[in-house]
């Protein structure tokens, strides 16, 4: 007999007046709306409303949680139907891939993959059996049945998840053809842009310079020169806003940032836009244009999220098969301290700019994050972050930052997924762990119940809204 | 209704078993005189015994943890009172910042900030209900009315919190004046100075070579040759024991110590004296510096206290409108296994030694520090600090380092505080928190109630007594 | 009276619900027997199964993880019995060193050294009272009588202990003598070597470039040249492999690896064993070296163990008189991500190959390690380390790796001790812990008790062998 999926205390902890809380807590923020404004969906769901593919296209080929944990077991890639940049052959034949899938679910015990999962398979597709190698074919045609009606579209789960808002990922050179689909529908208000320019702002991708010429082409500016350069950028994010946007994303590999004097700055361009830059004048170019797209942020309004520390693409030879994104990006040690000091000496003061910190070395937490967070007025600090989305990661994101950033430094719950049905599943729990969290508080006489539950609803709910000014 | 401030069992662990044994623990530990070897408050409090003033130029104005997070909340310091460098107009009323504390008292929620803020509402004052913008007032007046009462000047306060003995910490060139009046009166046993050279040893500070001259001039020994500031240094710890200190303070930006031979000391000297030396030449004299130290430490038996990691003055604009100390020193990484081995391969094994560490970087509590201190004689941690001075942050401390130091290479809890009222309930916090701490362990069978009764008393009152050489 | 040694609940949580669950699991496997592929027991114990000698020289005297502990203390290491390199005076009477060790076993409370001690005391030798000064002489003489007898003989217990499996470490240059007496006894399969060849790739030792020439000697290769070292390398870990080897073992300061040309590898081999290298170089030829031994496991199957980030000998003078392991290698900050990307690049898809990475930075198990260990098909985790072999060690481990890595990235636990008698009281920590980590999951609905009931297991039993190759 297979167990039975998702107890509805799960998450709470045991102890009874605990759990209570906890359980009452959850029970006033759990049918909130859901607000999502960092994540990486596609905006052509909603712009066009087509029925989703196969269980398999949709829930395992496209999800790096899911099949980097199957690879490290020894499970080819290709097995799994990962295409090859280089065209070799893959497994074509969604039920053999889902098999191997089931066959291999126990290895996600105890991950927030399989809490995700399961909470997909039960709350979506209303599955109540843990998924196995017995009844993986079961699984498989049963999801991809309901996958082809109309009550599993895009906008009809979007009413269903509750999703009030969910921003998408554009990068800088994007036509955003699929947000101006939405234009004028409705939906326009709840499926918004983010403006993410890591695109011609990294000197170090092969394709900046090409990136660069088409920056100029789509603004009609010279971004041949420093100042045409930060004139298309200015234009690229009156487009996005009038997309929607309210905030940008920069996904760097370190938190460094810079304050050149403009000739400085003119010269370092220059570099760049020559294609012969070497690593260290990349490094700086990013630095300084973080300061720089603060500084537009300043005029502009729009939030700035940075999220530094990753090693992309760590595992040379299967980013040469199979490329970006297939679980090989690795967290790496990151300063926070030294490296932010030259924006915020610039523009960390200014009552307008709002900026929201992310970040995968959890060890900045007490020493560094919740400091600067309590301290400059520009600052607040996103949720537990990638591989720290997490139970155990929100605790420790939690127990580390409150006592010195406060709540109200911090901004709730953002999902940051591509994985659309998971939202849902994604939200649950960070609601379920706030809770705890905060029941406990109370419990131990450090939170009266009242505040608690204020908090509850400004974790879950006002933070976010509130942070990215969405309304 | 508000909420009623402090319940008797905050900070116990729900659970009954434990909380029973918490509770019991505490009971043996919390009417304990307070040792309190490592702070900051004003000497002429005991010495003269003036009356406070307000509630807001005694609890607000003064208290960086306070109103840092207004600040990082968009509250500008002016609106605050507190003074500008420049002396540049800010708010003298203080009810007006008193009711703009109150108003914004819920962000600060669960931070130890609000835990030590109500204990001195409810256990100093009598008030009951929680602070909040309609009962602002009332508490203004109220705590502004007991202020006035003889029971509440410096020394009737020091019996009533049971304080047998604060050291406050004065600089090298500092004239020990208010603890001169205090000799033979009494309470110059419990009113002692700690000796916190940094003025004299940090030359990046705009003042170094000015402050070498006065000490010079103070003790009559010349200055401009490294023996003549050896000499001035002893003679100056000479002066600091004959004022009742046992310790002596060190806050350098790392932990770095050096042992260059004494012509290198002798160009070294030169040099930093010369007002041209540059960061790295400034890092390396502080480095050899605690070395030096460290042997007069081996000549007269002080307690030598190193706690690196700070970033001072992060904020630059901040800095050059309001100045340091507020709330913008931010921690950072530090690296105590290679930065402190030149000193303790000359000293480290010194009976007489004895040293204790601080940290703000907590990441070195399990790899660095206990392994340290659980092997060389003349180390011993000290409590959580500053940031970390915290329920949470007392609790990690403590998971990190007992199963390596023990408990015997720690050295009880200081409150490290300038704020005189909050001393009883930082105090509190900690034995409430090791308490609890070891109640787990009874609870778990890693420790016996015999066991964990003695170790109650010594984390309360004996290690802090014996550490510090307090008799 | 004496609180009476080792509660049957030790270690499980006081909470009703998770302890009758960590209770139930830890019945399912407390009696598994013990496999112990990582360890330094003496080969002669069980070559030639002597009795041991008295409870001094067996308990006390090799344990660095006790005297460290004293020395912090101050206690001199000459009066326990330390032998000094320079032959000067040390205690000679056990029964002297015995007492001045009870009379401190206080410092202990909560650490794992008494908590393995107790074991000892209570379940090898039925002793049942606290040791302390009073008894100590009692203690002493009832555990030296009980070692005279057959059924404390090497084999006696490790019948006994039900001791499946147990690896010890041997040097490059290491005869294999006792092994080769086990050969053909049937306890040649109980008790295998393992190749650690840090004397012979470390060019920092003092007797590296005589290490080199007596590989050659050894295997009769032409250590002289970079092939004919490789080839005497490949040849003593044939002959390790039929002494029962499954593993090499590789304690680098630093977790760097290289992969030069052949022509560089030959320039940087001639200067290693030209005795003239610096530090940079020897740092370069260790992280060459970590990645040929991965090529060479590739070829012969053997798991390969990296463990790095050890500052050993911190202590400079106490290691001119005292020399190595005693207690003063102090955990450094390691950094895995950048530092093992060369090796990884070059071997670390190969089906063939098993690297276990063991960490003193428990800053890298969320950070560095689960995210490697989740991604690369080489890549294992070995337990909670050294220090962090401990009851807390190894929660943290647990909660810090699994739910990135998941439990079938790591490898059950390993003992990685010298003191045989602790066997299996440093096991059965690691069950119940385990066991008390899987009750957690499961109360909190976030394992379901079946799956808890087979992880119980490969815990303890089936990952361990499995990763280590043992049948």
């Amino acid at each position: 007999m297979h167990p039975i999926l998702l107890h509805d205390d799960r998450l709470f902890p045991v102890e009874e007046k605990t759990r209570a809380i906890a359980r009452a807590l959850y029970q006033s923020v759990c049918n909130l709306p859901i607000i999502s404004p960092h994540g990486h969906t596609d905006p052509r769901w909603f712009a066009y409303d087509n029925n989703f593919g196969n269980a398999t296209e949709l829930l395992i080929t496209p999800d790096h949680y899911v099949f980097r944990m199957l690879y490290s077991q020894g499970i080819a890639l290709e097995s799994l139907g990962i295409p090859r940049w280089d065209g070799g052959n893959t497994e074509r034949d969604p039920k053999k891939i889902w098999q191997l899938f089931a066959d291999h679910y126990y290895l996600f015990a105890a991950t927030p993959s399989r809490l995700w999962l399961d909470t997909v398979f039960k709350q979506v597709f209303g599955l109540t059996d843990m998924l196995c190698s017995g009844n993986a074919m079961a699984y498989y045609d049963h999801i991809t049945a309901e996958l082809a009606k109309p009550g599993f579209k895009p906008r009809a789960l979007m009413d269903r998840f509750n999703i009030e808002v969910i921003a998408t990922t554009e990068g800088a050179l994007d036509p955003l053809t699929h947000h101006g689909t939405l234009k004028g529908t409705g939906w326009d208000k709840r499926v918004i842009t983010t403006f993410r320019p890591d695109d011609v702002v990294d000197a170090s991708r092969e394709d900046f310079v090409a990136n660069i010429a088409a920056l100029g082409e789509l603004t009609g500016e010279d971004t041949q020169t420093w100042q045409g350069y930060l004139n298309a950028l200015r234009k690229r994010r009156e487009v996005f806003r009038q997309h929607g946007a309210t905030a940008t994303d920069h996904g760097h590999p370190t938190a460094a940032t810079a304050d050149l004097s403009a000739s400085q700055c003119e010269a370092l361009y220059a570099r760049v836009i020559s294609g012969e830059s070497g690593a260290e004048e990349q490094e700086l170019f990013r630095a300084q244009m973080l300061t720089e797209l603060a500084g537009m942020s300043v005029e502009d309004g729009m939030v700035m999220q940075i999220h530094p520390g990753s090693f992309r693409n760590h595992n040379q030879p299967l980013f040469a098969q199979f490329g970006r994104d297939k679980g090989h990006d690795i967290p790496m040690q990151t300063d926070y301290v030294n490296g932010l000091r030259p924006l915020l000496n610039k523009y960390g003061n200014e009552p307008g700019l709002s900026i929201i910190l992310f970040t995968l070395d959890e060890t900045v937490y007490a020493r560094e994050l919740a400091p600067l967070a309590g301290h400059y007025p520009s600052l607040k600090l996103g949720p537990a972050w990638w591989f720290h989305d997490s139970p155990e990661g929100m605790l420790r994101f939690r127990h580390q930052v409150t006592e010195t950033a406060g709540f109200y430094n911090t901004v709730g719950f953002n999902d940051d997924t591509r994985a659309f049905l998971s939202i849902p599943a994604r939200h649950d729990v960070a609601r379920r762990i706030d809770c705890r969290f905060l029941a406990q508080l109370v419990v131990e006489h450090r939170l009266s119940e009242q505040e608690a539950a204020e908090l509850a609803v400004q974790l879950t709910y006002k933070l976010a809204k509130q942070a990215y000014k969405l309304g």
